[in-house]
């Protein structure tokens, strides 16, 4: 089955010869992307009669022609797509190289396959070069379909099937699309803290971030090694310093020479010395330091509490209050008990704050973002959307399209409650009551998005009592400037609003809303000192990829999935 | 001073008329970014006889002509440079505009300045739209020039000075650099976790993450309001339960109605309801759970203990092991005590890890990799690195220059070593012994990179005993295929090796540093299943920024520093 270069016809011979102009060599490795085969237009027809080295996973491999030969579906992660390999029974123990994880790394020579086949390209193997084995019986995802939920628990070998990493593919595109929107459109990237002492709305839900509880073991460890010194032991050395003292005196009272003084002022330092280490010790005591009943956060490691961030929005206001425009992308943290199909410990938030902008400029920019990445990922994702299309939502891509597209209906939260209110009237039930001032739940949302629209709809200008105090305070004294981008499929996608910009009104509202001033006084003075009309908005991207995929549990679409009494890895 | 329409010059009226297509309004904002002014290539003069709108911050302002006007020298942040910006006294009252962090938009006209001045163009203004306002007298960075030192207790304002913006938007340019560069080149970005229950080298400099301490709060606070139950308590309704059960065998014996025994058996059902609340509440505990004298984990969020991540490698090794290329960018933490200018509790790495590949490929990838940041600078923000060239460091774009260009050095560890030694001979001092099998000190590397060779230098096989247990054992036995690459200026800026892929030879190597098997039985399975040859590395992206810039604290270079005892914001 073999072929050697003497059989090929003259342009394939050519090809061979100029195989770096053609198929793309990874850069750090010496073999090539699968994609740059089977992921061309062409499926990978032109590059017939190309030699190559490829590396990858087996996905499904199975021995034919009576053990002669092997089939195997190549994926190296690069594209959804596999290339078929086929190798002789000469190159290789075939029952080695068939079972569904196996690594293989082979030389071969591209062929057009016989008429019939699904394939454009395969490739001939002439060297297999490594192999990574497995054992099917012990594999621990052997078949190439299984539940997501079965997936969640083994989180190492997950990526390795087609669903995790398509998802991966994309989630990965659209943080790229993030950083190309925002980087053409001349904002800054930047880090805002983890680790923070500022809490945005409230602590209950903040995970706290301390070096006490392993400070305070160690310290049991070391007391238990090396006992504190008792009552006894401290009398003791007590008693050593009056007795040097005691000398020191007697030696000055009968005028002894310089150097005997000096020599016994020594020796009483020497035991002065000894008696303070061995009170400071006796001091030591196990568990975690308290001082008058509470914790003692002056000797945590950064001198007070100190949690995860909720949101990175306060901080990054500093710098858009600076240099204009600015985004953050980082992980945020919530510790809620919700074990919905919707709530992480740990996610992924955008979040960009404009300077010389208002609520208006806020919703033209969500809307450019969220178009931005439904465009990126037509444009450069397409074949993992297709096996999405294919395996867990028929409609994602006409979604995708159809939000790149067509304008964003755009209501004021009184327009809202009214189609709502019209709703309930028309027959539609909603398990939560609807009226001007409640906070739109989650079925409230899909409905304008899904039902009413069926597109994207932005909500705007919201009741002041379930908006953050942050949020500007619109003329009418009721309502804030507040807006939210509702979408098919999972309702909020984007939460934002202008900021509140009036040093008065804004200290106003941190009082009107019980919080104490002290801890936002640097907030205060970004409105003290120059301040600027500016807005933001905070996109969850978890959610996004819910959007874009289909798929139903965010606990699939981030690598490392945190949540009540689970973070594996 | 200000003019009308009919005094300009036809062909500025035209420029006028098509002010969008010359100069780039913000695309959600109403003005006009500065840089789109001041940064083009002619200095902005092109653009004489525009009306454009600006935005920005006073850099300085003073008032001219015995009041009749001021200069205002206006940054948005988009770029070094200031645009000069001249008022009217009929405009607004001078002197609110004329305070350092003043913030202004203004609507006007560019023109031409008199010969002989700096600028190439200035902005003569027709109308003052808004103005935020600062009190000289109170603002806490009122001069232009401030020690960075200083500025650090003014996270929220250090933004406003030349110095912290230039390095916002060379670290903003870094990390776009770094994500084009990996994209560019085929490779996913991952995001690892921040919450980790591995420990990837060892617990010591971890910081713990709960909610043990809160939810005690949180407890100990309710059973203030509404205190256990006493054995008074308990006794008494176990006496209730006690006649209720008495009272249902009674009417059993009685042969009572069905109704009359069913009710009294509600009744006991209730009385025993109550009793096992109470017995329930009773044994509810302030302070930390705790079992067998140990803190109970199991109560924490995660259902056991749970750290903030020291490195994502491991975990990130789980994608390259499925989909070949990826890369992780995001915080890292140690929980270490130094107060160095070289070490934070919360900073940025990029790790990216190859499949397919070994230490050739990884030490092409990280040359490669450190060149195209360069380069990228030298290219985007050239304006920032001549600012930094002549406000701190004289050398640094001739560095950047060096290390674009110039291959870098490779050289083994034994021949570092014996180059040290040869230097110590030439009468070289060193604080740290040179023998084979130390590790080198940052004066070592640093003679290497600075003094030895004056360039970039990677050193490579490293001896085992020094480096971590994934690192792939050479056949020697005794190095292994690690790599680390040192520049002038901040010495070591990454770290990496080639990943030991062979199942026996890792699982040998983790008994042997003394670590148990079982927390790394996910990381053996990688090895276990389709194991691949890989490598990686690990850049410190803070100490690119220091290279880059030539700053001396890395505090300055991130926007929230963290380190013992502060962490603002």
């Amino acid at each position: 089955m073999a072929e050697t270069d003497q059989a090929l016809p003259p342009s394939d011979q050519l090809a061979a010869m100029n195989l770096t102009d053609t198929v793309e060599k990874h850069a750090f490795s010496d073999r090539v992307l699968i994609r740059s085969i089977v992921g061309r237009p062409d499926g990978g027809a032109g590059l017939a009669g190309q030699r190559v080295r490829a590396g990858g996973w087996v996905k499904t491999g199975r021995e034919q022609g009576k053990g002669t030969f092997a089939f195997l579906e190549l994926n190296d992660g690069s594209c959804p797509a596999n290339l078929q390999v086929i190798v002789d029974a000469g190159l290789a123990v075939l029952s080695k190289l068939v079972a569904t994880g196996t690594c293989v790394v082979v030389d071969g020579i591209l062929k057009v396959p016989p008429e019939g086949t699904r394939q454009k390209i395969e490739l001939r193997v002439e060297k297999v070069v490594s192999v990574g084995e497995v054992d099917p019986a012990k594999y621990p995802i052997p078949k190439t379909k299984l539940t997501l939920e079965f997936l969640r628990d083994h989180l190492h070998l997950r990526a390795r099937t087609n669903t995790i990493a398509a998802i991966a593919r994309i989630r990965n595109a659209l943080a790229f699309a993030t950083h190309s929107f925002f980087q053409e459109h001349n904002f800054l990237y930047v880090h805002t803290p983890i680790l923070t002492t500022s809490d945005c709305e409230g602590a209950g839900e903040m995970f706290q971030v301390t070096t006490l509880i392993s400070e305070s073991e160690k310290l049991e460890k070391e007391l238990i090694k090396n006992p504190p010194p008792s009552e006894v032991d401290i009398e003791a050395a007590r008693q050593v310093v009056s007795e040097r003292g005691e000398a020191v005196k007697q030696l000055k009272a009968a005028k002894a020479s310089k150097s005997e003084i000096t020599a016994s002022v020594a020796e009483l330092n020497k035991a002065k010395e000894n008696l303070s280490k061995l009170e400071e010790r006796s001091k030591l005591k196990p568990g975690i330091p308290k001082k008058d009943g509470k914790i003692d956060y002056t000797q945590d490691f950064f001198a007070r509490q100190a949690f995860l961030t909720v949101s990175g929005q306060l901080q990054v206001e500093t710098y858009a209050c600076a240099v204009s425009n600015v985004y953050t992308f980082g992980p945020t943290f919530r510790a809620e008990h919700s074990h919905t199909s919707r709530h992480l410990a740990e996610f992924w938030m955008v979040e960009p704050e404009i300077a010389f902008a208002d609520l208006q400029d806020d919703m033209n920019c969500a809307e450019a973002y969220v178009k931005y990445m439904c465009n990126w990922l037509l444009d450069k994702c397409l074949d993992d959307m297709q096996f999405m299309a294919k395996s867990y939502d028929k409609g994602c891509i006409d979604r995708l399209r159809m939000v790149a597209s067509i304008p964003f209906v755009r209501i004021s939260y009184t327009e809202a409650v009214e189609l709502l209110e019209e709703a309930v009237k028309g027959g539609k039930k909603f398990e939560n009551e609807v009226k001007w001032g409640i906070d739109l739940a989650s079925e409230h949302e899909r409905y304008l998005t899904e039902v009413k629209f069926q597109k994207p709809v932005i909500v705007y200008n919201y009741p002041k009592g379930i908006k953050a105090f942050y949020m500007r305070l619109n003329d009418d004294l009721k309502t804030v400037a507040a807006m939210d981008v509702l979408v098919p499929k999972v309702g909020e996608l984007i939460g934002g609003s202008q900021r509140e910009e009036r040093y008065e009104v804004i200290r106003e509202r941190i009082l009107e809303v019980g919080l104490p001033l002290e801890p936002y006084e640097w907030y205060l003075d970004l409105r003290r000192y120059g301040t600027v009309k500016h807005c933001g908005f905070g996109l969850g991207f978890e959610r996004m990829i819910l959007f874009a995929t289909g798929i139903e549990n965010i606990r699939d679409v981030i690598p490392f999935p945190r949540y009540p009494g689970r973070a594996d890895l």
